[in-house]
């Protein structure tokens, strides 16, 4: 599994950074898959992989994937992801953290860093102290704080745009709604659909998510789990916990006629968007929905303004309504109408340096 | 092959970075092995590899050695190297190395570049139109031109401290020396042998060089091949042509008793330095001797000064002098006496940082 020599859906890359400090025991991969809009920008994941194999192919799948979410969202950013080799637990550490940060300031500001799986708002802090590059930090330090705010609000933004879409109205009163996942970003989904007047039903492993959701909306109806929240009587769809919830399995079940979700590679293989179309049901792609994550950390690079970033994150409602008219007149699935949207406005934007200014 | 996972002897790098640029074709890896003693230096090789794994493992390899190389010659540069993948006959453009140049630009500075396999020095005045952290540019430019030049002063600097070692006399007056390649270095130093009074005897397999030599230098005295050299009466053995010409067929039919050379990666194999020992045969390491290149080119980063160059490649005879002695006196072959020094001058200068300078 080399760089150059990555299957053609993980190639393509500008940049690949591996880093390593002996002392701290650093091993870290930066992947930039492009800086055509700008700095790349993306997250952090610390996570034990097996092998160099195995973290390459994330870094590479990842850096990819915030390309074009970046892109779709309209930021001045290219994509980029970084995977730190290693177990979050027993191997993170200042000095690690901090070799971390040296090496991102080292690619001065073509990669700007934030979390992901295994890294959290005080690691961005402690990165922080070696680098500028670095995005959701804590609000004592200049930081967006918890992205998980701006994250749900623009999936329930992406959810009212395929709402209108699909019904003509966009709202989600009167639907019923089906969350899988009350965490971080779940739960304030279900707030903005309880005040949108939604009926929702959820399911999460997690007990405590459960009891969390139980105090503050005891009006939220239980499923046991997602099998269930799926063949219920339900008009929306919303994944919000682990990637692959739409695959072979699923998708022949769903009752839901819209699939709205925050969760990252909702789609478990290529192939799935076609099977969502062809039983009607009207899918708007993850990267396109969850991107008010990236709008919150990155507006720090300006100086963090909560109504700025919220403002921007309700765009995504008009471009999400663009992509579900565009994959409806070109007669492609909604994803492929995205994909094609960042590319052309990675190519058509990224020439334009080409315009010397002296 | 990985980077974390190369093999022991390949690994420990600091930063290795790839890069790509599809419209030009760029492939490149650029090696950082250690910035301890300062920003990393090394050539840039343009070579057509079989495989990815082919590319990192030269990268790892060669910056690994050019760490060494620098920290031995007093330099206050740390040790990288790049490669391009890819054929410098079909291959190379103006907007291919720009590209390269670009990326090295990215670095700001942790990674100066120079020519080496593949490139000349055109080729980096091209690449610095992109960046300004080359060297080996042409004079016009500012920069060192031919390093050939201070290589072979180098070499024959570290021949007349072997002869001092093994004979009293730092002078090669009155001795013979094979010397194995008369190409760019090689001519150099066969004119420094004869000012100096010694014979030379020569082969090359190029009937080009074999010709200039034969119209500048008629005393030289010719014979078919390397074997014909090594087994010739001759008192040193100056291999310098290609790689692995210390091996197992030739070491044991040596006739020389001092082995200094220009050539890179003489020992073919780790191993070769303690046979050379046990036959009473004195090796002045490659990457101590030859050094006089990276010298000369590296002194273009305080604006090109080609006396100073040579009085800093001068300290060649005093380094190699030292690290004979050393090498006596702890009963270990000289190659370990240089990896040693080499070593501690990394860790015990390069630890200086931690002095914080307000």
């Amino acid at each position: 599994m080399g760089v150059f020599e990555a299957p053609p859906n993980l190639s393509g890359h500008e940049q690949v950074v591996f880093c390593q400090d002996k002392h701290s025991g650093l091993k870290a991969i930066i992947a930039v898959y492009s800086t055509a809009l700008g700095p790349a920008l993306g997250g952090t994941r610390f996570y034990p992989y097996e092998s160099e194999a195995d973290a390459v192919r994330d870094a590479l799948d990842l850096s990819k994937g915030m390309a074009y979410k970046n892109a779709l969202a309209g930021l001045d950013l290219g994509g980029g992801k970084a995977v730190i080799w290693g177990d979050p637990e027993t191997d993170k550490s200042e000095a690690l953290l901090r070799a971390y940060g040296r090496f991102v300031e080292s690619l001065r500001g073509r990669y700007y860093t934030a979390c992901d799986v295994g890294t959290y708002v005080p690691d961005m802090d402690v990165i922080a102290k070696e680098t500028r590059y670095v995005t959701g930090r804590s609000t004592e330090n200049g930081g967006a704080g918890d992205s998980s705010i701006l994250t749900a609000y623009g999936v329930f933004c992406g959810m009212r745009a395929a709402a209108e879409h699909r019904w003509g109205a966009a709202s989600l009163a009167g639907r019923t709604v089906g969350v899988a996942g009350v965490g971080k970003v779940g739960r304030y989904l279900v707030k903005h659909l309880l005040d949108d007047g939604a009926t929702v039903v959820a399911t999460d492993v997690s007990e405590q998510a459960r009891g969390w959701l139980a105090t503050n909306y005891p009006q939220v109806q239980f499923v046991d789990d997602t099998d269930a929240l799926i063949t219920s009587d339900i008009d929306v769809y919303a994944p919000c916990a682990l990637g692959g919830a739409l695959n072979d399995d699923t998708v022949p079940i769903l009752r839901a006629s819209i699939v709205v979700g925050a969760a990252n590679n909702q789609l478990a293989h290529p192939g799935v968007e076609k099977m969502l179309a062809e039983r009607g049901i009207l899918y708007a792609p993850d990267y396109l929905v969850n991107s008010g994550g990236v709008i919150q950390v990155s507006d720090e690079i300006h100086g963090f303004d909560f109504e700025r970033a919220k403002r921007r994150a309700s765009q995504i409602f008009e471009i999400t309504g663009r992509i579900l008219r565009t994959a409806e007149s070109e007669g492609v699935p909604p994803a492929v109408a995205a994909d094609r949207m960042a590319e052309r406005r990675m190519a058509e934007c990224g020439r334009l340096r080409s315009i010397y200014l002296p």
